[in-house]
């Protein structure tokens, strides 16, 4: 088999980990697999190096902070490669351009475009482990970019799409996907399967465990996807496969996310009329900042509701904009709240089953937890609640759904 | 003018003081000057990215210690260009690979085969102040290569020479190249010129201003050499030329070098027949020990003694190595001496002016220090001395040739 393995910056934090890393690898190899190895920087290593350059220039200019931040996996990969020669493994580093992999020229956060992969070919027909560079590119000029946070992820999935890898392997410092978060839930279970599309719920919403952008990178190339624990040598971990795979039994709900770091917005006694929406949300995507809930209500008497949710760290930036144009909106009144969470439930099982949102919503009535905002796609519904009720609703509905008892 | 300007680790030790280069840079550009900066790693950095390498592998693969410590200058470079743009200066940096430099594959201490300047003469010509990693390149196949410690002096004279500056500035942290070591003796003076073959001598005997390799590139493609402080704003520093440019009133002697890291060992009894110095030296170099002073007197009764130094790190090792050799070689035995040290007095003025080796013997000897070896070139002369003289033998032979007094 060819195993693609990537592991985060966690898991190798210092010279002591590293090696735990090759000792690992040495395993597979001997078990007569072709490896690629694809690395973060060292926990704290990329933090460090941001922190320079901000002290340098507190506007970094892009493309030099991506000169100097790809040093941290550049760091990496040649220490684990000497620590697989330490233990007479063959093995060879490659930076993202010696592979090369070429990206679009958005620095900071760079798209891949392609992958050569003779030259990793040829080495690993060779009998070479290879250590590749997460995180980073270059484009067409030779300059080099990065892919933005967690990019190392994304790294893992390209190579194993071009490379036809049988596996790719995200090694983290947990030993897969839960239900919920253990630390608000004890009683939450790994799960043994999760679909992409569920994935890509759970990640968005919060659970942390993998790159967004990896995962849809996943479903679309249809790389097989495993999370594991780099600390445990058992386990199984969590496969993310294609919905097709999963098996009948398949509950309803997979898991309860939930996100703290969110703020409301509401635009009181917009004029319902056509492009409203549009107004008032590109002034903020002009701004830069990401929306994700929205919710417009019908309107009555000519005039409507418009409501959105923002991160946190945007919430005065964004009231301050609307505020600016509600004369030139025809608008009454901006309030906001940055009291409040998102809270989750998330399952492919509720396309078949219907009447989840109403058991979602007793749930939480039987707790006197007041719904701010109801947002629903095919595969979750969500509610913004007060932030106070955060622990609670997602103990109340991991229980609700059963999700403590094995599926 | 095109200058190159070459920072060492000092210089770009932290955010502060890059900023301050950043500064200086802008002073030159505002005179009109093209100007292309190689820099070194932060200082500090290069010592522990090799400490982690020595921790993972204690035998560190040389190709892949290039991949880490070959980072140290690229955080620099990208902290740099950011540091000229928060001043609004144009800044581009350039890693060795993108130069490109091109070396031959010996890691850790390559050579430099070649130097692409078209897209740095491109750069320049649309008003770029370029940055350049120093102490780095890479090979044929695109792996990473480092130059050997010092290298980003190389890197900064072999730019120089393909882009034909018109001087090549080495900023350091002492505001040039002195008479002898101003903390042994303080009436030691600044130079304002030297000679390439000065300049070599006093490197090689011990005086670290610039590496040896870069004053030898130097001296090859004519590149206008100048040493110079990076902590101060005035001065011109010291020029290093070829000897014709210098003046008719050229002292005799330039400076008084020395060298602290030396041992002595004597083979005693050596049969005097052809082939036996390289028997005796070949062991040696094959234990990769550099041996520097080698005598070898005449012989009698068919006997000889054969000395030489070496640094003081390889003594025991070397006294070994001869030791089990003796009955090979037909020697009597072999003793050693690591309580040394080498004093030179170094000048091309000394080429037309006899004389200056028993000035030297005088002054030593009406101080009462015994000479141990001797050993001439055609600009120095070397002696070895027991170590407890240096200092003395140092200020003496700067009073006797009058290097405290102007010239």
């Amino acid at each position: 088999m060819l195993i693609i393995q990537k592991y985060g910056g966690t898991s190798v934090a210092n010279p002591e980990r590293i090696k735990n890393v090759a000792k690992r690898i040495a395993r597979f190899q001997a078990q007569g697999h072709q490896v690629v190895v694809v690395v973060s920087a060292m926990s704290g290593e990329t933090n460090r190096l941001i922190a320079l350059c901000k002290e340098v220039q507190p506007a970094c200019d892009p493309r030099e902070m991506d000169v100097v931040i790809s040093t941290g996996e550049q760091v990496t990969i040649g220490l684990l490669a000497m620590a697989l020669k330490d233990i007479d493994i063959k093995a060879k580093s490659y930076t993202g351009g010696q592979v090369r992999i070429l990206t679009d020229n958005t620095f900071t956060k760079a798209r891949i475009l392609a992958i050569d992969e003779a030259n990793m070919r040829r080495d690993l027909n060779q009998g070479y482990v290879l250590v590749v560079a997460g995180f980073q590119g270059e484009d067409e000029e030779g300059n080099i970019t990065t892919l933005g946070r967690g990019g190392s992820d994304t790294t893992g999935v390209a190579l194993a799409a071009a490379l036809k890898a049988d596996e790719c392997q995200i090694y983290t410092d947990v030993d897969g996907v839960y239900t919920t978060d253990p630390r608000v839930v004890p009683e939450a279970r790994k799960l043994d399967t999760i679909t992409f599309e569920e994935m890509l719920e759970m990640a968005s919403l919060g659970s942390k465990v993998l790159q967004i952008r990896s995962v849809e990178f996943a479903g679309k190339y249809k790389v097989k996807l495993r999370v594991l624990s780099s600390f445990e040598d058992e386990g199984e971990g969590t496969l993310i496969t294609v919905e097709e795979e999963k098996n009948m039994e398949q509950p309803i709900i997979s898991g309860i996310a939930f996100n703290r770091d969110e703020a409301k917005i509401t635009v009181l006694g917009v004029p319902d009329k056509p492009g409203i929406a549009y107004q008032i949300l590109g002034a903020i995507a002009e701004a830069n900042i990401d929306v994700d809930m929205i919710i417009q209500n019908v309107g009555q008497d000519g005039s409507t509701d418009f409501s959105f949710t923002v991160n946190r760290g945007d919430f005065v930036k964004a009231q301050k904009i609307l505020e600016d144009m509600l004369p030139q909106v025809g608008a009454r009144q901006v309030i906001g709240d940055n009291k409040i969470c998102k809270v989750s439930a998330v399952g492919v099982g509720m396309r078949s089953h219907p009447g989840v949102a109403s058991r979602m919503f007793k749930a939480l009535a039987e707790e006197g937890i007041n719904i701010q905002m109801i947002s629903t796609s095919e595969i979750k519904i969500s509610v913004v609640i007060d932030e106070k009720y955060l622990e609670l609703a997602v103990r109340v509905l991991h229980r609700a759904f059963q999700l403590d008892q094995p599926s």
